[in-house]
């Protein structure tokens, strides 16, 4: 049975929920998803039209090429923002975008042509042929968008949508077109795996899945040729079953690993799950920011190498923290084992919470944990490269992350909580209901209350249960490691990854979870030359950051130094931490008429630079660049 | 009177000298010539004709453009192995180099155009237009290195040469073409403008010269389209005169500068020569490594940000190296500040010196201070991109860097000493003989002797002089800051940037400088994030690293902490250095069997991790990599 869940494997260790299922309906993430519905979405749908990616579909579907606008890959973003709207629509009626996504989806029926094709960058008369350029043609990434926007009309109910029979013939053409005995090959950035075979599950179509399988299994045999990045760009390096990392573009590695494990689970090949768990537990271990971000590297959008973690030049595209939710919701789902939680909670309110402006109308496409300078902000109707500014820009040329922010802000609420056959397991801590169907066929129904993660309490109302024991079980957060768990009065501490409660808990008990959400300050490892001799402050799952326009001393960041042993208090609005101001030195603007002799910044001996005592304030690093060019830092150098 | 030198102002504050007025005949830097004649230039000659870049002029001449070879401005490659082969002839007869040279000179003469015009990737039938891509086609580019080729000829004493009449001819339609009233424009690759004005001095031409003024004057003003980079790229964004720092593309960015100073020089500007000079300053200060290399970002092959300096994922070009040399060159001979000495020498030792292997056959396009994985070496037969290697490679397909080394050991001997007017200014420290005529037509001949760097006497003895007073100068080395110098055994010790005597002193006299070479410990700037809490070992003007094939208890480098209270020690064959070998820790090798929990890399106390004492070899940083694939730090972290 589909329900309205974005991975739905046939065999798992627990079963997701749907977005009707599960709700949000209050906090951080309600207030997100609401903005996803009443300006992200607008806004996208906006510019796309505006940049000619959308009416590309009726040029295409006219012939009239010549005229098509934008980069090759366009197409899947007007896919990617139709599966956006699909969710939302899902999430609740709302007729300006079920408008929107008709008249687009008529455009796309009439570009595809008569054997299923459909593109508007390939095939035509005056275009390169089809496939004649896998490397770079994006043409299996594009229609592997469609098929997710498919799959997510499927899953809210709508198979009959005019959408899914045009995915079904494209995903048709495509299992045709790379048949083996055809053309054995695979496309330059993953993305056809996971969802050709989500759109198998969706249609219960086993050719789909063997197709995902073969995509999977054919790369790093270098059918790709070669590219100036090297194969590791796009993992074509080596298969899948050597590699001990994920490497090379990170976009691309996690979109892959994704598909891997759907393909795993979906051919009981526990073999390639546990490669690709260990692969990306070593990203976790070795490549990933305090933020969640992953991908070091500007010049190739690459992972780099283990522990590189420059904090200035991170380039921590939001893309990539999609994928990694990706990964680690199917891993979670896969193995039952709720600490994938952990990266995914990190991810959403550092990386994803980031992107976009609290308007909801620029976006970050890179998220560096260090800004040096104040740069120009980008205006309203200026479209950016995609990594240029380092404040949010209203659009980009390659605009992979907005409609990518958006789908996951519309999934949203299918991420807080599985069904563990004989219970719930809570993941995330947001208010909302829950109300799913036990294995057993029995009703479980809760209410969720907090003000996570302003404080660590949150209040769990049973509304309706089995009148038999089932179990309760939680997500203990990493950054927590411990957690009290009270019901009906009788309280107990757990640590480790979850805590578990197993008992006939009828309709009207209570349980209450406490977390300690004080703020906290974090180390780098010593691995991670980049950060040495600094110090970053959490509270609970957020990262915070110092941002130059809060600071009443100075703007210079250079200048602040935060003391270990600072107390950390939150007055409401700022973390606030003691610390020093530095007394005034060589500053980064060369108009202050500072010391001119060229000489090299290096000294023959440790400088020791005086200064005042101070308080730093700190504010949510997803918050950052909301009010105007400032300049930014997670890590502080540390100091009295 | 044109000279052998590579720079000949028409005014200038010092005088520099030909390379048959100063000659390197022993020592670090003569063995660095004698690898140039023998191996160097050989292996580029060799590799220049296997690409096909010198038969591209051949298929040129006879319009067979379709079998052209190589990205569009291999021209380039050729012109500048003439130069360095120039400077090589100029140096000593070598006929097998002028076999070559005479025989790729006459292709190029056959393809040049009737008009003038030369060019293998632009303006015959099927190609590109002349002119018509400005910003990426490279032609100006091009022709610079062929007027910088021909200056060489005409400097080395071959005014008559074919290729000089080659250069003038396309030199007099570059002039015409993009005169006031017809392209208004400039090249994205700034090299023309250095390069016509030298070629004015060296013909007496001040059309050139005027040429080169109206091509540094329009850059900034937009006539270059936009590019992915932004036009700080190819510093178009603002008039130089507005700029206050160096920005964008590094080599473009020094090319330009040099430029710039020449025109300054020329055209007694002296405001824009200040400007300049407070631009490279600002540089210096605080966008350059310890080595010297400039350029931190792979991505664009740019500055990047103030103090944005980090080491493992340093650009540093080899020819941002060579750039930075001839600023300093430039504005040491416009302003007789001798310590722009300093980073001339740095540059040498740590950049140029570094960039072949020590058979010549093998080079760095990019210049890491961290190299964190040992890579695969790049076989005998094997071209590269440019920067993908992290061990030197026998060629790449964007081959700029081993010609611009080659030509730069060429000239090597002219950046020894100045004549100040009235005697002479030493500036690097090289075995060899100077002979020089004084203003007043006096004859002045040195004899220097040294060990430097290996020790930091120099011996200089008197070996013809005037019968009045003359004035000997000196470069005291920023390293050093202080020297002692002795005349006749009367010592004196200076400190600052320069120490000068005038007196009599004839033949016979000795002069001995003495500087302190004892290996030193060098802390980085607290501005530079990406190195905070480690520190550098020096000696002299040269850097060393630690190479992990030299270290006995553990090749790992993460695990060595040096303590910054060492007695640094010189075994004649490593620098050691007394710190410590952390315990095991998790390691960078993922099939090391290490804990693989998926735990994130950041942690809630300091990491303390017990060591043993133990020896820290380091090596010369331009010698490593000469013995396989190993990783390397220049900054080792501080510990006990």
């Amino acid at each position: 049975m589909q329900i309205a869940t974005p991975v739905l494997p046939s065999t798992e260790a627990v079963s997701p929920l749907s977005i009707h299922e599960s709700t949000i309906d209050g906090g951080f993430w309600a207030t997100m998803q609401k903005l996803n519905a009443d300006r992200i979405l607008p806004h996208i749908i906006t510019w796309e039209r505006r940049m000619g990616w959308v009416d590309n579909f009726r040029l295409s579907a006219e012939h009239h090429i010549e005229q098509r606008r934008g980069a090759v890959f366009t197409d899947s973003d007007v896919y990617k923002m139709l599966e956006a709207i699909a969710w939302e629509l899902g999430r609740q009626p709302n007729d300006a975008l079920q408008r929107e996504f008709d008249d687009i989806v008529q455009w796309i029926a009439k570009a595809q042509r008569e054997d299923g094709y459909l593109e508007t960058s390939f095939g035509d008369t005056g275009q390169p042929a089809r496939y004649s350029d896998l490397e770079w043609g994006h043409e299996l990434y594009c229609c592997g968008h469609l098929l997710q926007a498919a799959t997510a009309r499927i899953r809210i109910g709508h198979p009959d949508c005019a959408l899914v029979g045009v995915a079904r013939r494209f995903a048709d053409r495509i299992v045709e077109d790379f048949a083996p005995g055809r053309i054995e090959r695979i496309g330059g950035h993953p993305e056809i795996e996971t969802a050709m075979l989500e759109f198998g599950r969706a249609t219960g179509n086993d050719a789909y899945i063997q197709a995902a399988t073969r995509f999977i299994n054919r790369r790093g045999h270098h059918t790709l040729a070669d590219s100036h990045f090297g194969r590791e760009y796009f993992q074509d390096d080596i298969p899948i079953r050597q590699a001990t990392r994920l490497r090379g573009h990170a976009v691309r590695a996690l979109y892959l690993t994704a598909g891997a494990i759907d393909c795993a689970v979906e051919n009981h090949d526990d073999e390639l799950l546990g490669i690709v768990r260990r692969q990306y537990q070593d990203t976790l271990e070795k490549r990933t920011y305090l933020t969640g971000g992953m991908g070091s590297r500007h010049s190739d959008e690459a992972f780099g190498d283990d522990y590189e973690l420059p904090p200035d030049r991170a380039y921590c595209e939001t893309c990539a923290g999609v994928g990694s939710i990706m990964v680690a919701w199917r891993l979670l789902l896969a193995t039952g084992d709720l600490s994938y939680g952990n990266i995914i909670e990190r991810t959403l309110y550092n990386v994803i919470a980031a992107s976009p402006s609290t308007d909801g109308t620029s976006f970050f496409y890179v998220n560096p944990l260090q800004q040096r300078n104040r740069t120009h902000e980008a205006a309203p109707d200026q479209c950016s490269l995609r990594a240029q500014a380092s404040t949010r820009a209203p659009w980009f040329e390659v605009a992979c992350c907005p409609s990518n922010v958006s789908r996951t802000l519309g999934q949203l609420s299918a991420y807080v909580a599985v069904n563990n056959g004989n219970g719930l397991s809570l993941i995330q801590f947001m208010p909302g209901t829950i109300r799913t169907t036990l294995h057993d066929g029995g009703t479980l129904a809760l209410r969720i209350e907090t003000q996570y993660p302003d404080d660590g309490i949150v209040t769990i109302t049973v509304l309706d249960a089995p009148q038999t024991a089932w179990t309760f079980s939680t997500r203990i957060p990493d950054w927590a490691g411990t957690m009290t768990v009270t019901v009906n009065g009788r309280s107990r501490t757990d640590q480790g990854a979850q805590a578990s409660l197993t008992g006939v808990m009828p309709a009207g008990t209570t349980i209450r979870l406490e977390m300690p959400v004080a703020p906290r300050i974090t180390y780098p490892d010593m691995h991670i030359d980049a950060v040495r001799g600094c110090a970053a402050v959490e509270r609970g799952p957020i990262v915070y950051c110092m941002e130059s326009i809060d600071q009443k001393l100075s703007q210079d960041l250079n200048r602040y130094r935060i003391d270990p042993q600072s107390t950390l208090t939150d007055d409401g609005r700022y973390i606030l931490a003691t610390g020093s101001l530095l007394n005034d030195g060589p500053t980064d603007d060369p108009t202050d008429g500072s010391a001119d002799d060229g000489r090299l910044p290096y000294h023959d001996a440790e400088q020791h630079i005086g200064g005042q005592p101070c308080t730093l304030r700190l504010v949510p690093y997803h918050d950052w660049a909301n009010r105007g060019p400032s300049t930014m830092r997670v890590w502080i150098p540390l100091g009295e």
